[in-house]
């Protein structure tokens, strides 16, 4: 028995129809709308590209939008393949609800509404949410699923390293206030003030907007640098064994 | 039989009542009103908020005080229920003179004491002490004791690191002082003066507000630079390696 | 039977003669010539250095030239004596269009080319094709196909990784762009401005010639760096677990 | 038998006399003597301190150089106590020449020369030579042996990635020699000045001091950014590993 369109095109929508582990056509087509559709919505914050290519970004943005209309019509239509109980408007139903459902509502809400509302204030913070198009691609790939448990297990890791962290920012930019708070009032005049120096120098960007000019400051920033930012560093650190961990027990599943 | 009302405070201040691993509900209110008073003291530090939520502010400042003090004579009053042995006085001065029974009564003399003389140099320094309250939240976490006992273990690493990354900073901090002490004389002058420069370059932070300017402080800087910043990171990596040991140690233990 | 004069050339050439892992003399030479070859054009962008040594350099390029033209007439002279199947004219253009062979002739061009046209702009560019000598340095290493090949294997891990890294600079410098496009136009006026700022910070680079002003901007800022710095760190460390992977398995190898 | 005077002193300068692996007492005075020393050298460089306390910092300098005389003489006497084959007189030769033995009386000379001679281009010298001291406290550690073997076990992975890194850094520092070269010739002229942007960079130090102002230049400086810096951490994350390893061989020994 050859399988329906409706099949078919569910097969080629869900990301791996023949089981090999491999994106189908349309999935790799859809990862390159994806990518040229948040690229554009990037570039045409830029107001040289703007003014001068607006009316062809424009004209794309059209052809993202029949795209994601599409697309997001095509699962709707396909969900009853679905192989989970239930009937086909409560299949539906759910694929809508589903948090995959709502970020391609979003995106295509995003991606029309300001053809259909040219408001300056309102483009601009939708731009922003179009990255969430970027969150699309994560149904390509069960790789986040599996950093989202590995975060879970070491929640516990996470919760006493990021306290830790925490301490050593307020007690790093509380010994800064008292040591400068005085001299470089609009600096390091209150503890928030002096958070921004704490934080920027404990994740070792140090901008050099914000540092010590007294002998003081520099000795108590000095004590705080050196004994801080491996300790600002550990929860990251904890993600990332977190992460390689996930990345092995999934290719140790894919094995199996 | 049911137990008394005192049995069921200290279980209740105790953490951990019903020996599922879970914050009894007078801990988590606690937890709550220390967050709050150290956000409340580091909030007030900031002049603009001062002047404008300056009597609010304070008006919490009694709240946290009633809640500190009866918090404190809970804990004394409570303590006699402390499975050890000895009598109640004996027990209740055990409390009062335990490391965590001290930082109690410091965060509730902190809390206390500029409401009675409000001396603007006392208060500074007493603000800076409030951060004791997040000591206090150490107490329902054991984690912390696995992270003392880790450091312990690694001491003889850390020593030898510690060593080495001192004596790269300052032969870093010599190197420089000579290559550039002539030229900038207040930046560079003395090894004390260039190892400002020598800390904040070797943890990476690199505020750029002291940086080599002739060609040969340069070649000295790479070289320092290149060289120096593996070891000087080294002291932290084994900490955040004991801390890594000490929590996977504790969850063994927990599983047990 | 003694080996003729080719044989013994090509297994000089061919780095490990005796098949004790050491290099032969041959290749020690061409390892000197190549970094004193490199060092010469690097040093020779220096306008102070080309004024004063000009022509000393240009002598030493002379005989660069010389070195390189005789290395690559020695390769395809001795390419028939690879244990390889095919006539002695296959083996030769097998080399001539190898990898490494067609590096050899990139490195002798332009060695050769300034000489021949000294013109300027294509001088300048040949200078920095000259760093293509390092790669003929590879030739004396199998460690960079281990490299690879660890590389290959972990490919999966570095997909999501470097996804994530890019989302992560993305959105920091989408936040950056809402809180301070007004600000700072010429700074943080468009994502793609946004993005050096993002960059910059998010590898802990810092360099302190954008950064935002604004409270909103230092609020952001400071979230994406604690959060970010990990995520753009984690690509790299998987890279740094593949090199040390591929390295014990060679030594491993070796070991056998 | 009781030990003779000068049996009992070896013991004490050997560092372990009762084989118990704690410092003798001898030992510990020496340590303190060696860090007052070098605190002093260094804190005697800044002209402030110097014209302040510089009668009494001179007076420490001949207690100093009295305790490392005597040090010097009563090794050079114990000598022959070591239980190794020879007369006392080739025992005596054997520690004047070991690099310790070299270290002793390389501190010695530096510490009287200048109250000999007080010529100040001699004292700035001989000032730096004084951290050498440190290199004493490594007699009281067998670390630093353990150490220098896992150097030498790695020195393969050591010269690939350093090779690696260097290759990035020319390669960064070629790179926007091209792009900004004629924008910031001051800066990034030629490749050698290129270099200490590149370093820099690199190292995520990021002074500021040097940063690319043209699109493309940042576009460059982007991509050598999040290519380059795990590679370039690579060399020292290796030497960091190397040392965990020798520190745990050396626990591992203890033990045995």
């Amino acid at each position: 028995m050859t399988p329906s369109l409706r099949q078919r095109t569910w097969l080629q929508l869900s990301g791996d129809p023949v089981g090999d582990g491999r994106l189908s056509l349309v999935n790799w087509l859809l990862v390159v709308v994806i990518v040229a559709a948040v690229t554009c919505s990037i570039v045409a914050t830029e107001p040289e590209i703007e003014s001068r290519f607006g009316v062809q970004l424009n004209a794309l943005e059209y052809v993202f939008g029949a795209c994601f209309a599409l697309e997001y019509a095509a699962r709707i239509w396909t969900a009853p393949e679905n192989p989970e109980a239930g009937s086909a408007g409560r299949k539906r139903l759910r694929f809508i609800l589903s948090p995959l459902g709502l970020v391609d509502l979003a995106v295509l809400v995003v991606t029309l509404l300001p053809m259909l509302m040219p408001g300056v204030a309102v483009l601009r913070l939708a731009r922003l949410l179009r990255l969430l198009m970027l969150a699309k691609l994560g149904r390509f790939s069960s790789a986040f699923h599996d950093l989202a448990r590995a975060i879970h297990d070491r929640r516990y890791e996470l919760y006493v390293t990021i306290s830790l962290a925490t301490f050593l920012l307020l007690f790093g930019a509380a010994a800064l206030y008292l040591a400068e708070g005085d001299v470089q009032p609009d600096k390091f005049g209150s503890i928030p003030r002096a958070l921004w120096w704490s934080i920027i120098t404990l994740t070792t960007v140090g901008y050099g907007d914000v540092s010590p000019i007294t002998p003081l400051g520099k000795v108590m920033a000095s004590i705080v640098a050196l004994a801080g930012i491996g300790l600002v560093a550990m929860p990251t650190g904890i993600m990332a064994a977190a992460f390689s961990d996930a990345m092995q027990r999934h290719r140790g599943e894919e094995k199996d």
